[in-house]
């Protein structure tokens, strides 16, 4: 049951699709405050209470314990005291001891806090704003409020096929002999690989929808051999449009007042890559076709897939903030610096970034109305990748394009996926990472991934090995590394043939993947969830912060800490341990429920398989380069049962939005005697 | 076996003090190069090497997977990526599948580099530095090679007895009236306390040596007062001494050249709190006199116990590098900031602090010689530290006065311990302070402990009790946090029974504690203990990082991780699980070698007794308020055994040097009926 309340006058986000009607009684499931706060949700949390969602946070599944405050920040440093990411996904869930489980999303653009038991570890308090939507479900299992919440927000994108094939990406390749020195990389040592990511260094001077002609001279002729030999070439798209007079998308901006204002009325003047820029005002439908159909000169030079950057939006400085810091640096100049005055000069200068006075300076024209960005901030990344989306729509129609943003609001997942913006090289981000699926699915993200390997620092070899061993389960499979880090594609480390075995098994395992993917598309469902989600009448289901449901059939267990060669591992039930250091070598064994230690060599990919569940696994030729090869590819089964069981693969083109399954791929059923997994 | 190596010319540092003379052979545990960049050290690691040690650093007990470097550096973001933390503990053990365990010690006090597996997996390289001491040692156990090392670098220094009840710190009392808020906050809930620290503010105008007297009217008459209710203050010292004309410290080390000079013979100008300060010069045994002797007007107070801080030395900036900056930034004022610009300015601004240039700007005179401070950087922290100790045996003779530091260098363990430097309040620090605990442990530094509750951000009453759980057991036990976060001293939480009954249970275990951490100290050995230093034929005990053992007759494991409640614990062999609540009541469990998963909720202690051990534990008053009200307290015993075992508690007057233990304490046998373990 879900029920719908509105508070002040909310800004219409966009985030819900479902026609829902406002509820005549006052909310009761949580204590509702109304003063000069705004509005202020409260509830008791009973000591075996456990509260999911949030989406991109960081922690754990069971959010307890922190503050989170939706108001996206483009922030690299992901520790464990950031209140908030890229994103503002104000959907959670509560599971209570002996009642059903409630959610609640707050429909707010603006910032939005959520203490789940931090200040009092028994109290959850949602400062919700004054004015917005609150929408509570209550359902009989975490699942059915999972599912109920994603019908109320809109079927998610769903990427086309090739986007689940292994990808590359560095901030750093520059040119067509970069690009080609990583295809080169990883097809000639046998290694699978769908796509090339272009990062900033592509562009002419870092300005939007335009290509350096010096590094690459026939840029549609290269993107088309590239995908000749089955990689993709994916561009980024950044938030900011460079000022410089000549470049057609700033002056057709300017000309028609796509930008966003400044309180004076002129164009607001931020800094990004290129340093002073304007924003397009994505909230503004003609701004947002227009900036949408700035796509199309790239989709016709032959790409099939963008990610969109710098959008929450990122503010090196405002042009007024800059002026005004180097004047206060400047009279600080012949001062003897102490503790205060020295740490002003570092707040001064570092406060530069994002500062949340300026998210208050500049202002949208959402259709006739003016709204302040600040109380709209987080639909920004959205609604720029809704102007793409759209755009998509009209330049290919019913072709899946390749989408994914950094930042993010509930309602975006209708248009692309996100990846978990700029992680490091740490361990305790390969866990942050698995932690983050299922919070984000629940959001309805399902096209998703983190930089594996991670994104800043030095990544090491098992810290890949192991990532990817994750990563393999992820929709989005994609390495990624900042500038001036160790390179990190597979083939420059020792022993390829673990990378190469671990990205095939990945390919291996694609049908599958994709197949729970889909259906989690189709049906508003989770393809990664928490163990409670699958048992909920396990108690100690609940507690397990490491391990995930994957699809119907899957539970895996990462490893996720340096130099272990195995790890504890939780069953909620008697499952099949499948153990593979290679796609066509593979070890099975039944375990019996409860809590085991299990093995794990750095070179080996493990999951298991729940009783009376299946899953089919592609047979691949030895020169398998890319999803383009996989065609009419053959299955084996990998399945634990005592009788029958029973797995519909679905498989469709793979490339349009018509999702009807191909009937022939529409099957099967098998027994016991099939599957042999003794 | 030691053997000692010389290569070029290298500075006496004072780390070693056993006489050994230098090998005649030539090195061969690892091979040697010597190029432009010095001595490379460099060997194969098997894949179930592991190598331990480097005392205070990031990651795990096994140090594979990284590369480490000795450049003391006050940074405080602690992540996975940090190269350095405030210290240099240049010794490594290298435990070896089928072969005896060597250790390595590069005594060389400038920068030295470990690459631990992090270049190549399965390659150990230390870059030693062009003029280096290096010490091999062979033994045939991990222990014994530990042992060994100890022995060469002399007896560990030894905190008073008080210093082992808990302590309350934090960066922002200001007066009297804010350390009794303390002490009354503590001591009017039931909860013990023995110190209060005192951190730059008690200072005027952050000089060394001063007492604002505003803040503290009567500075002796508090310090008494406070010690009638038992309760020691503790007070900061910092290596900057604030320039100051009439300021005494400040124009007597001018006088007198006891400051660090600058290329050009003047006094080098660095910043910290005050501002522009000079640099005791604290290799010149005359400047080192004098600073030292700057603590009897604190003790002449009343004060027994010191921090030395900020003695890497830290440095907000140096007077020529501001003002080189300043120009710099003056010069972006009207430019375009873009990546590259935008990006240079921050890196000016936040590169002022602890530059490396810095630290190559500048002198020591070392009774003659005149040396840059780049090449005995590492030796600052431990020479202030050994100035106040050599101080303290003239002012105070045979009493023993707490003292520790934020830097050192091996050989500072004879005059002081050292506290993990400025943590937060994650929970991923407290699992790095269990495994830096060990590692320090190794290299001599016994008294030690990490800032309960996380120094920097905000800490969570659960992080707080989980982190106390763990810290019941470091010899210093002291919650410190940082001005700005929220307030954590215990009686600001709900359920202050749960934190009261936790650091009962410490004074509960300190006859114990201190029994071990003196023998320790008495016998060259581990107080913390890696499980394989304890069970070297069980394999799986090698791979344990987050358990402990503590002392001859405990194993710990903590829990560190949000919203457990519970655990993996592998038990190396049969032992009995101790699960208190409170002191007075506890429930014991005898479980047997492997694998288990146990229950840990939040307000309860857990630890293991190994079989054929005991312990004791104090019975107490429940009025009880420090250490103070233990002398003569009796004891229960809590053992585990099939027939007779044995444990000698060792005590001595605790405030002296004289480390006889009281023959009366000298005890005791007991038989398996006599320990009510059911």
């Amino acid at each position: 049951m879900i029920c719908k309340y509105v508070f002040g006058k909310p800004i219409e986000t966009g985030a819900v699709v479902a026609d829902v009607a406002q509820c005549t009684q006052p909310l009761s499931l949580m204590q509702v405050e109304q003063g000069p706060a705004g509005v202020v949700l409260s509830c008791q949390m009973g000591p075996k209470d456990v509260v999911y969602g949030l989406g991109e946070q960081v922690r754990g599944i069971n959010k307890r314990g922190f503050s989170y405050i939706s108001y996206a920040i483009d922030g690299p440093i992901h520790t464990e005291n950031r209140h908030s990411l890229y994103g503002g996904h104000n959907f959670l869930i509560v599971s209570r001891a002996q009642k059903q489980p409630f959610g609640i999303f707050v429909d707010n653009p603006g910032k939005v806090v959520f203490d789940v038991g931090e200040a009092r570890m028994d109290r959850l308090e949602i400062q919700a704003g004054s004015d917005c939507v609150i929408y509570t479900i209550e359902e009989e299992g975490l699942k059915e409020v999972a599912k109920s919440f994603r019908r109320l927000v809109g079927q998610s994108y769903a990427a086309p096929k090739w986007a689940f094939g292994y990808q590359q990406s560095r901030w750093g390749y520059q040119n067509e002999a970069d690009v080609r020195a990583v295809v080169d990389g990883y097809h000639g040592n046998g290694i699978p690989l769908d796509a090339v990511y272009l990062d900033i260094d592509y562009m002419d001077h870092y300005k939007d929808f335009t290509v350096d002609q010096e590094k690459f001279p026939d840029f549609a002729g290269f993107v088309g051999s590239m995908k000749a030999r089955g990689v993709r070439l994916v561009p980024i798209i950044d938030a900011g449009v460079k000022i410089e007079k000549g470049y057609p998308v700033y002056e057709e901006g300017v000309a028609n007042n796509y930008f966003c204002k400044d309180e004076d009325g002129t164009d607001f003047v931020g800094a990004v890559w290129p340093g002073k820029s304007h924003f397009p005002d994505v909230l503004n439908t003609a701004a947002r076709e227009w900036f949408g159909g700035k796509y199309q000169w790239l989709m016709d030079q032959g790409i099939e897939g963008f990610w969109n950057d710098m959008n929450e939006p990122a503010l090196f400085y405002s042009e007024k903030r800059l002026k005004q810091t180097m004047d206060e640096v400047l009279a600080m100049k012949d001062q003897n610096l102490d503790i205060h005055s020295y740490w002003q000069l570092i707040e001064k200068i570092d406060g530069l970034c994002n500062h949340p006075q300026d998210y208050k300076s500049f202002y949208h024209n959402k259709d006739g109305e003016r709204i302040c960005h600040d109380d709209v901030h987080n639909l920004y990344g959205f609604y720029m990748t809704k102007a793409a989306a759209d755009a998509f729509c009209k330049i290919a129609p019913h072709k899946r394009t390749l989408l994914f943003s950094r930042s993010s609001y509930i309602g975006m997942h209708r248009y692309g996926g996100i990846w978990t913006g700029d992680n490091a090289s740490w361990w305790s981000h390969l866990l942050l990472s698995i932690q983050q699926m299922p919070s984000l699915n629940m959001c309805g993200i399902l096209y998703t991934g983190s930089d594996i390997g991670g994104f800043g620092n030095d990544t090491t070899q098992d810290l890949l090995l192991r990532w990817l061993e994750f990563g393999i389960f992820t929709p989005l499979m994609r390495n990624h590394a900042a500038a001036d880090t160790r390179e990190q594609e597979a083939y420059h480390f020792d022993r390829i043939e673990d990378f190469r075995n671990i990205i095939r098994i990945r390919y291996g395992l694609l049908p599958y993947l994709y197949s729970e993917f889909m259906k989690a598309v189709l049906n508003d469902e989770m393809y990664f969830r928490p163990l409670a989600f699958d048992f909920p009448d396990d108690a100690h289901a609940a507690k397990v912060e490491d391990q995930l449901m994957v699809g119907e059939s899957i539970m895996i267990a990462p490893v996720y800490t340096q130099n272990a060669t195995g790890r504890y591992v939780y069953l909620p039930q008697d499952m099949l341990m499948v153990c593979m250091k290679s796609l066509e070598g593979r070890q099975c064994q039944v375990m019996e429920k409860g809590h085991h230690y299990v093995d794990i060599a750095l070179n080996e990919v493990v999951f298991f398989v729940r009783k009376g569940h299946m899953l089919p696994l592609a047979v691949l030729d030895s020169g398998l380069t890319s999803t383009a090869d996989m065609e009419d590819c053959e299955y084996e089964w990998i399945g634990y049962t005592d009788n029958a069981a029973e797995y519909i693969l679905y498989d469709d083109d793979g490339m349009t939005t018509d999702y009807t399954p191909r009937s022939e791929w529409k099957k099967t059923v098998r027994t016991k005697e099939e599957l042999a997994w003794g």
